[in-house]
């Protein structure tokens, strides 16, 4: 197995699939989601769309196909999705008479309805959601991470306010960093994109930014919030309380199937997959050791303590193949389960289990009388555990001191010369796209966003120009 | 509004509409599943993913793209759905080398996927599912029976002997009569489709069928059993514990958003929807009456009792606008709210609030103490009222001593002279598509499926031919 140190592309590509969550698909760009891949996703929808519905979404579904028409009524919109459209052109035998595009996104699609279901205030807000499949036909294909074809959720809400806009488009990225950080244990930096980044059609689109081991950046959720220019262009107009018809205030947010790619490149490790318990397709593998083919009381206590687990809801499985208990180690590791039990003769008769997590060293015996307890005390811990070593990690590698772009280049050269990360660096702006593209230009880093208010000590001139800064910076490589 | 005794169609249209279950879509045959719509289907998933689960089934997801060629490797698959697929030609600015289809159903793409993953006994049997969209350009479309795009389950697996692949293929179509007869409270007769009516490519298509408040039939699951048709297309081999390389037995079985439709036409009336409390997206309703506005303390007491319903899982609602209490128990009639609750003041005075279920007339007075137990109940009741009125309707409904076509033409029409329905008829078939094709030429009905041993009294001669009968079917106009 290549190491992250060796190759971290590398690394990765072979990681996804020695792990099983992946296989490349006939269809370039594309990939098909293994069972372990998919049922991580699985548990990211879970948590998503529970606190969804606590924040009053409501799910539905709008036909994949959009009429070419559609997208020519935003001018941003379709200037940024066009170069990337898949078509349909013909059915059933016969040429279509209009071309039909595979949703890149849904702004156009829902925007449409919107403006035939929204007639009065009474009507606002309207807060809706779809689970889909979406299609962004690019050049640089990456598993998880930038396919063809992705799944996600996408987020399509109108109000009668901006005000109300700006807290829906606001509420839902604090959504996404409860869960990322609280499910996924990546902690993340919130913040406003610079207007070069944001989405096609956005008046802002604010962010949630994680850093993976390599020291990149991943873009692991957005929020966009649209003013009327949606409005505008799809004519979802309301009779306000004053009697008159006006246009309402719109917002759409999504993650996607790469938070996966996002989660394995944040905490895995050479050995294989490390995953949080909340995601973890395996929370606990039982595996019986020693000659326990001869006594089958081992499996039998084995068998109990997955039925002690399982009540309790923990995704367990017993490994009860004749492969070598060493091979067994090994596999669980590379497939990420969460902890491993072990259990043989001697174990059965001091009435103990081994429990080992995916992420530590240390092994713990437990008392049989306190397992079932101490398996999920385990996980909780473990689970915090991630979250604050890949914070660490997140506060090892930012760099709030750098001034000038000879500086940057200077300190990327210097941490590449020492085999170590460039990682973030937050600097001083002075608003123009000039400098963000010189920036990129002179060494590969892009603005990530713009911190809120209060969340970080701001900079005063611009790392470019040196002319006072409108705004501070995260800059960094990116996925 | 339509009544179902004037036009059953129209009726169901404005229903489904006015019920704001669906709108339709920009692109012709599509429509938008709404949100009252799309959670009718989000209570279907739970109930059916969470009994594959415990039948050992695990999700994936394989790309809705399938490459031209891929469908030329089974003839009679691609026979089938050739007439029907839209295909992409173009991406990203540029004409595709191949065309690409929009999956209208995945075993291409699967099996050439099992076929790559299986290599020996080890890896069977191969037992996967994947929720998905899929599409059919069908001339005639109807809103959630039959739509370009639907939404659906797909569940692909490969066994080692043809004996466990049809065990699997007759326990999915256990589940599906389970949940489409325990939670859609729709009874349904299982059997054999006739080889005119099998899926492409399989050796034996078995079929749940229901039968609708007009008489027709809507077949409402397909399990499918392949034999090794798709293997030999796919080259799915693997080595067996004799050291052989031999192909796997697969099978495929589907439900889809047909279902909502289905549930629709079996349990609504001319109010409005009538739906079983499992999938109800408002199981009890909670509406203020009398001089509610001037009483705080009524409200304050509904809101009391919701926390009750809340705290066990019961999915309520408050309508406190200021509608009159007569419009709003027309609203909640027309949306399929399954139990309504009213308090008044002089409820409050007695402690008692007053309980309707959808389906029935009388109104039950029950006192506050009672009142979370008693709705449990209710709930409860009524699902299995739903369910044995509709089996009474089915029952009542089919023909057994119907023995020539000649009667059966003279049925039909004696039945529509009574403004009755022509319902399900029991026949003997002389197992020839000739006979077939003649039935439905002469009578618009059409083989159901072929009822599985025990389950009806068998028929001795072909209703066509008086020939010797091969095999018993129902038969019935279908949608």
């Amino acid at each position: 197995m290549t190491t992250r140190k060796e190759d971290f592309s590398k690394w990765y590509l072979e990681t996804i699939q020695k792990a099983d969550l992946m296989d490349y698909a006939p269809v370039r760009g594309n990939i098909i989601f293994k069972p372990d891949g998919y049922e991580i996703w699985e548990h990211i929808q879970d948590a998503m769309d529970s606190r969804f519905k606590e924040e009053g979404v409501r799910n539905a579904y709008f036909p994949m196909l959009i009429p070419e028409h559609f997208f020519n009524k935003e001018k941003d919109h379709i200037e940024g999705f066009a170069p990337e459209l898949p078509w349909v052109t013909e059915a059933a035998g016969e040429k279509l008479e209009e071309r039909l595009a595979l949703r890149p996104t849904s702004e156009t699609i829902i925007g449409d309805a919107f403006g035939k279901w929204i007639n009065s205030y009474r009507d606002l807000p309207m807060v809706i959601n779809q689970w889909a499949n979406v299609f962004r036909w690019e050049k640089r294909t990456l598993p998880f991470l930038r396919t063809s074809e992705f799944l996600w959720q996408e987020g399509h809400t109108a109000h009668s306010n901006p005000e109300e806009a700006m807290a829906r488009t606001m509420r839902m990225l604090d959504v996404y960093e409860e869960v990322v950080e609280g499910v996924l244990a990546i902690p993340v930096f919130k913040g406003e994109k610079t207007p070069s980044e944001r989405f096609a059609g956005a008046e802002h689109t604010y962010s949630i930014e994680a850093m993976m081991q390599d020291g990149k950046a991943v873009q692991a959720g957005t929020s966009h919030y649209m003013g009327t220019k949606f409005a505008e262009a799809f004519d979802i107009k309301f009779l306000n309380m004053d009697n008159e018809h006006v246009h309402a205030y719109t917002t759409s947010w999504g993650v996607s199937t790469r938070l996966i790619g996002a989660l394995i490149m944040t905490h895995s490790d050479d050995q294989g997959l490390v995953l949080p318990p909340a995601v973890a397709p395996v929370q606990v593998v039982l595996i019986p050791v020693g000659p326990w083919q001869k006594n089958p009381a081992i499996l039998e206590k084995i068998e109990a303590l997955q039925a002690e687990l399982k009540a309790q809801g923990i995704r367990t499985r017993i490994d009860d193949t004749d492969e070598r208990p060493g091979f067994k180690f090994n596999e669980w590791e590379m497939r990420g389960a969460a902890l491993r039990v072990e259990v043989g003769p001697r174990d059965l008769e001091n009435q103990t289990a081994i429990v080992k997590a995916r992420d530590v060293d240390e092994k713990h015996t437990v008392a049989f009388d306190d397992f079932a307890q101490f398996i999920q005390t385990e996980l909780d811990t473990m689970q915090s555990r991630l979250l604050e070593a890949a914070r660490e990690r997140q506060q090892a590698h930012i760099y709030t001191d750098i001034e000038t772009l000879d500086e940057l280049e200077a300190h990327i050269q210097s941490k590449q010369e020492a085999g170590e990360l460039p990682g973030w660096v937050l600097a001083g702006w002075d608003g123009t796209e000039e400098s963000e593209a010189l920036i990129k230009e002179r060494t590969g880093f892009t603005t990530r966003n713009i911190p809120f208010d209060g969340m970080v000590e701001p900079k005063t001139r611009c790392i470019v120009t040196g002319q006072p800064a409108k705004a501070t910076v995260w800059l960094a490589r990116a996925y």
